[in-house]
């Protein structure tokens, strides 16, 4: 089975170094050249990098056809040069793929504050292009990290009419994780046929269930965006139950390199997964369940195998605009209850410290209270999580 | 000058140990025989300990003379049963000191989820009744500690008419701190004469410049609460001018017991103030600078003295709904300015990592869009703070 991106047919990706990163690949260039969709969702975070302004503004009236991408630097913080450089960026990579510049979206990441080198940029992109009918997703896939430990991949696939419909895309992200209505950067493709203003439908349903429940350190970055394509090659019957069925694919894919960038979280040795369950709202449960995950007690507590699950619920219940009846509390580490209706119940230390011991770890909270529930991905917090961001430079 | 709040004429204040804590003093009394005015604010968490339901609900129709306090224990996440346990200890104090049940309130502090022993409580509330009389301000100020590392007191004076009016307090806190309307445990004496009413309205404004904007991880606790007594010893004339030098006596004594807290936050290197200036309204004013202080990037820089800037305004900027334009913002580290009108300022970095190596350091963010400011205070994050917690126990 197809494992990268650029394993789908009119797919093409590839990267370089221009000298952003020490010693790795950080410029990438992900080209369709077919596209007939794209749509993207954005950092809503006041201070966005010139890359998410841009890219968001040739996105409302262009189907984009290439992504230029560059790792080490973020471009943010940079005032009115940085918004030049991200231009020229685009421009430079329209050039030598023939394209207009609104067809080209630009995303960086990497330090905010730093001017970017555009003399070493401007000649990455013209080495980059010449590679433009390259496949090379596996590398494209290490060039857009930054502090992440490994690669983040995802391909899906699912019989929607008569066609085999996939999705497929990659992500990076580690740290400054905590997504509002986007994160960190992602690109994904599929083959089917789906234009941009129905593609964004999708993606902003998909990210609302997956990234946007998804919290690393509650820092939210200024460059986060996840981009879409459609390569145009399958068309499906637009019925409500084929939607349904795309629907649950970008979701379930979305939430697959969501997973991955919790399991990857700075310093983390636990993924942990948290759901909020006969909650009074839908806004309830996801406040509840991000509640939980944000906390450094709770997640110091994971680190630890620590069954202290008091932490549990005073994080859940520390917002006072939630309704929530401690009375009614249910409360389950794995498969084993700690609190039945709000009274604590005996359990055995040992078996729950030897649950806690996976990389795994599924807290589920019943707050008896409505109908709605909502599930969020985080990570334990450790002390290299501390070792890594005081010394990153 | 007087140091401790029981060196306050008729204030009085016994600790004893009752086995809660390993070694340690652990059962305290605060009591102000002829309090003429008292006053709380507590936490809002939804999952509060039944000692805040139940000294919130006395204070409102009664004047309190007694606060009986125990750590180790939290009593919250209890049930019914701590419910009935914190009645207990009420009751039992009341009946020692001759008080009506409703005249003492009841404070717990310490892990959450474990019922208490009462045997031992009820035991060593008449050993600790017992010692009513006694002024054992420092004893106390140590025995309801949890995981601070030290002490923390404050004695302040002004003159206001022809009185010099004082107010004394201690507190304790070092983790779970996140106020919300409320914090940590403080117990305030004043020899002011003033009643109940106005008493409370002075609390809430000084706790909302102080308490509520201090930070140490986000986390907000089941069992916060600050009250206040008036001892009723000296009446000053009610002016607008003396109320308002009575409240700013107030407020600067309750910044100055945030501040030890900060300082003493878990793992702490070092105390992080933020001011947060020219914004649009009070409120932008304020959840700026949390976001700042709430941002793990942000404390891990300063713990690592490093000046990546880049993180406290991505963090200013996290919340969409803030009033922010990034071209206006000028930003200081100390005496040191490293952003102006939102492009970069060139800076020795020597120079500021030196600044960082305070022990309190101070960021300062101009928004340049209207007239509203606040100010907070927090800690920076480091590997002990990951330590302590994943042990506790």
């Amino acid at each position: 089975m197809a494992q990268f991106f650029t394993d789908m047919e009119g797919v093409f990706a590839h990267a370089v170094r221009c000298g952003l990163k020490k010693e790795k690949p950080d410029l990438s260039l992900i080209y369709v050249p077919n596209a007939v969709g794209s749509a993207g969702v954005f950092t809503r975070n006041r201070f966005s990098a010139s890359s998410v302004t841009y890219t968001r503004k040739i996105l409302k009236s262009n189907v984009i056809k290439a992504m230029i991408v560059n790792a080490g630097n973020a471009n943010a913080g940079t005032g009115q040069t940085g918004e030049k450089d991200t231009k020229t960026m685009a421009r430079e990579t329209a050039k030598w793929l023939g394209l207009n510049p609104s067809q080209v979206g630009v995303a960086s990441t990497g330090k905010i504050g730093c001017k970017m080198p555009m003399d070493k940029v401007v000649s990455g992109i013209e080495v980059l292009c010449k590679g433009s009918q390259e496949k090379n997703g596996a590398l494209v896939a290490q060039a857009i990290l930054t502090t992440d430990l490994c690669q983040k991949i995802n391909w899906k696939e699912s019989k929607i009419g008569k066609k085999t419909i996939a999705v497929a895309g990659i992500t990076k992200g580690s740290g400054m994780i905590a997504p509002n209505m986007a994160t960190t950067l992602s690109f994904v493709v599929t083959n089917a046929h789906i234009e941009s203003e129905d593609l964004s439908v999708f993606l902003k349903q998909a990210i609302d269930d997956s990234y946007n429940m998804l919290s690393v350190d509650t820092d939210c970055s200024t460059n986060d965006m996840m981009i879409i394509f459609s390569t145009g090659q399958y068309k499906f019957e637009r019925t409500p139950e084929n939607d349904q069925l795309f629907q649950t694919l970008l979701t379930d894919h979305c939430i697959d390199l969501a997973k991955q960038i919790a399991l990857d979280g700075e310093g983390a040795t636990k993924c942990i997964e948290v759901s909020v369950e006969k909650a009074a709202s839908k806004k309830d449960a996801r406040l509840v369940a991000k509640q939980i995950l944000d906390s450094p007690l709770v997640k110091t507590a994971m680190y630890g195998s620590d069954p202290n699950w008091g932490r549990i619920i005073a994080a859940a219940a520390k917002n006072p605009d939630v309704k929530l009846n401690p009375r009614k509390i249910n409360l389950f580490l794995g498969p084993h209850q700690v609190m039945e209706a709000g009274e604590p119940i005996a359990f055995d230390a040992a078996v729950l410290k030897q649950y806690l011991k996976q990389s795994m770890i599924h807290i589920r909270l019943d707050l008896n209270l409505g109908h709605s529930q909502a599930a969020g991905w985080g990570c334990d917090l450790t002390e290299r999580y501390v070792e890594i961001n005081t010394e990153y430079n």
